[in-house]
């Protein structure tokens, strides 16, 4: 198949023939990055923008690494000063980063939309990586090629998202995304954190932990962003932890094996007890190894790339 | 001719010769920009340092771009904290760099004449990104290229310098650049943002925008430096756009064709009309373009390059 | 003979054979450096985290210059901010970094011990840039390579440690790297600013620094860290300056020539008169050049180099 988007700005829309294209070249990408060199010249002489008007470590420097590897020239731009944040102002830097001649710009921003914003100023491709509480479409895809890896179809398979679903960027793009591939979707929080449009949604809703478990083969575990929600939307931490905190004693509970997402960083003690995210039922680590190989699989397939073609030695 | 000049601190002194070989040196890159690989082997070995101590978006983007373009080494510095100001740590600073077997420096720096210390410290090449009040360089020299594309020759092209001419940088670089190019230079604003010896400059004065326009072949509107400026310099930002602010009204009432310039990032609704900002008169984003293919002829031109030559692809 | 370490954390431990073999390689380097092009392609293709949590310039600055001479592939993460200062998230980030497949991490970070707990959680390479008031061995190193270029052996060299000892990761790697080379190291300093169990180390100890001058044949200099340490450890900086200030009256006094060694930053009037650091006693910017090169020997050493070989040019 041909893959003829130029942006990334959601999984929403995604068909299951695109994701399962991206996440083959993805892996054709993750044999890459087990060679001596893991270099390919692919994006030579291509010039990408990384925008992060949000501190960000993991993710920054998952787009940096995917763009060295596939030898790109790559400028990133930092910023949480709320002066930049403003619409005008992101129009006007986004359409001087055209001029300079840019092929690809990166960008987390605060505001939801911002991407698809950028995407009416400028002629370059855009990539979503993450804004405000619309989506995180490649922390989706990592988190599909990390399950797809492990159960070899996600037809059917059962995935509960549990935590802060209403402001979870990560939750709408794991949703849309999940569906897409014929996964059934739950999502498990305290109603104070549920969409008030869930039900659209076609997913199951849990209130209580337990039932989630029950019902689940994977739980895609939100970190509590305390710094983003408004006060009062729980107790207290230890109240959380207490209601929707995964531990060991609640997975034995549900007398089955059941696989554990989380996109990081997490809150060890709070939304998981530590000893649970680096168990047996923890995939944590493959989602960010996988997230460097669905960085690079998108950053070579927007910029025009055709798919799992075999991928030559550098020779630069 | 030659270019024998090690260091880039200001305009003032150049010769049209010397501006003439860096514009068509910079043209010559405008062509390498356009290329697949927009990128040439030129300075490949070459490190560079860019030291910022005032935060910069676009003009330390314009230059790093640059710096990859050439396949030069760079490394960035970005520092806004008072302890790096002072002036002797600048000197340790500049002679640690120097220790490490730098080429060139660019420099960001809020003291005037921070560059220009530099080059008795050090045995690198200077380039001076701005410093204070005195100049940028390389935005004066962006905008006479821009100029000279659109009308080929500056000689007898009447600009005039908009806004807080006593405190801008930018207008200083224009004022020494435009001169030595033949064009005539005229400048417009508030009897508080005029320097004190205008007279000296060979520069008409206008105190009300609508003379001015009806005056100049172009205006180069200055950002309103809310930042650094002292209060009292306006009443306030709304008397100052009634005033001074660049409206298509005003415009029209010219009754003739002006070209705009803006050295970014705009302050929309205060010294120009955001519309006009983006109208047929507006040579705004060429500027943007233009500063990368500036920055790579001075880069290359001051680490001994000898101007236009043909630049062969990169084969590395 | 064959360098097998895979973590450089300190230079306690490491035999004189080692330290002699880590400097031979940087000397070779230091050859490389002095070329046209002064890049060699030896770790191409290799990726190297800097995580930086504490301000560093001239460190981090030396260390990325070092990768890209090496071809290195490197993203760099800065970070003051006490959110990521805690331990456990420490261990998540390190283990993140682990999952991208990074080969080498260098870590700066203000608790002593934080490189050592990585190579506890990650397969990576470690090296210490500077870890609390326990090491900086990279900083040794240097120090040991500048006065081994100087006086040709260190054995029986009289170094005297001068400033606040107890608090100084400097000190820490000088006295061990020293030592190992077979130096004879004394520390000099107010009561306040010798460790407790200064006995131990087999240094000599002065409270006066004209009896340090007057025995050593080298000082170094420590920066006084007005930031790091306690209130109370010195009157003032005036006291401190004439009581262990480095002046050229008090170096004339010892009737001998005496070597000159600071890290950097240096406060000019207070640890020493500002003539002397730019004296002909100094090797402060030998320093600098050399810990580029001490950089490059312990990133190609730790990644599996095997020493003294000869480089050959860039041909990427």
């Amino acid at each position: 198949m041909e893959f003829n988007r130029k942006h990334l700005l959601e999984l929403k829309g995604l068909t299951r023939e695109e994701i399962t294209f991206i996440l083959d070249t993805a892996e054709s990408f993750k044999e890459v990055l087990k060679r001596p060199i893991p270099k390919v010249p692919t994006l030579r002489g291509k010039t990408i923008v990384n925008l992060f008007f949000e501190p960000s470590t993991r993710t920054r420097i998952s787009f940096e690494l995917a763009q060295k590897r596939l030898s790109a020239d790559s400028v990133s731009f930092t910023a949480a000063t709320s002066s930049v944040l403003k619409g005008e102002t992101l129009r006007d830097t986004a359409r001087n980063i055209e001029a300079m001649n840019i092929d690809m710009v990166v960008i987390r921003h605060g505001a939801s939309g911002a991407p698809h914003f950028l995407t009416q100023c400028v002629k370059a491709s855009i990539i979503n990586a993450g804004d405000g509480q619309h989506e995180h479409p490649t922390q989706g895809l990592l988190d599909i090629m990390t399950l797809r890896e492990k159960f070899k179809t996600l037809e059917k398979l059962k995935v509960a998202i549990i935590g802060d679903v209403a402001h979870s960027r990560v939750a709408r793009s794991n949703i849309y995304g999940l569906q897409a591939m014929g996964a059934e979707v739950a999502l498990c929080g305290p109603p104070t954190m549920m969409p008030l449009d869930a039900e659209q949604w076609q997913a199951e809703i849990f209130y209580n932990l337990d039932d989630a478990l029950a019902w689940a083969d994977v739980v895609n575990v939100l970190r509590i962003q305390l710094e983003r929600q408004q006060k009062g939307l729980f107790p207290s931490t230890r109240e959380y932890h207490k209601l929707y905190g995964i531990t060991r004693a609640r997975v034995e509970k549900a007398k089955k094996e059941i696989t554990i997402l989380h996109p990081g960083p997490i809150n060890r003690g709070v939304e998981i007890e530590s000893e649970m995210a680096d168990s047996e039922f923890s995939l944590i680590l493959d989602q960010v190894t996988n997230g460097v190989a669905v960085r690079m699989a998108v950053l070579y397939l927007l910029s025009g790339g055709r798919g799992a073609e075999r991928f030559d030695e550098s020779t630069n």
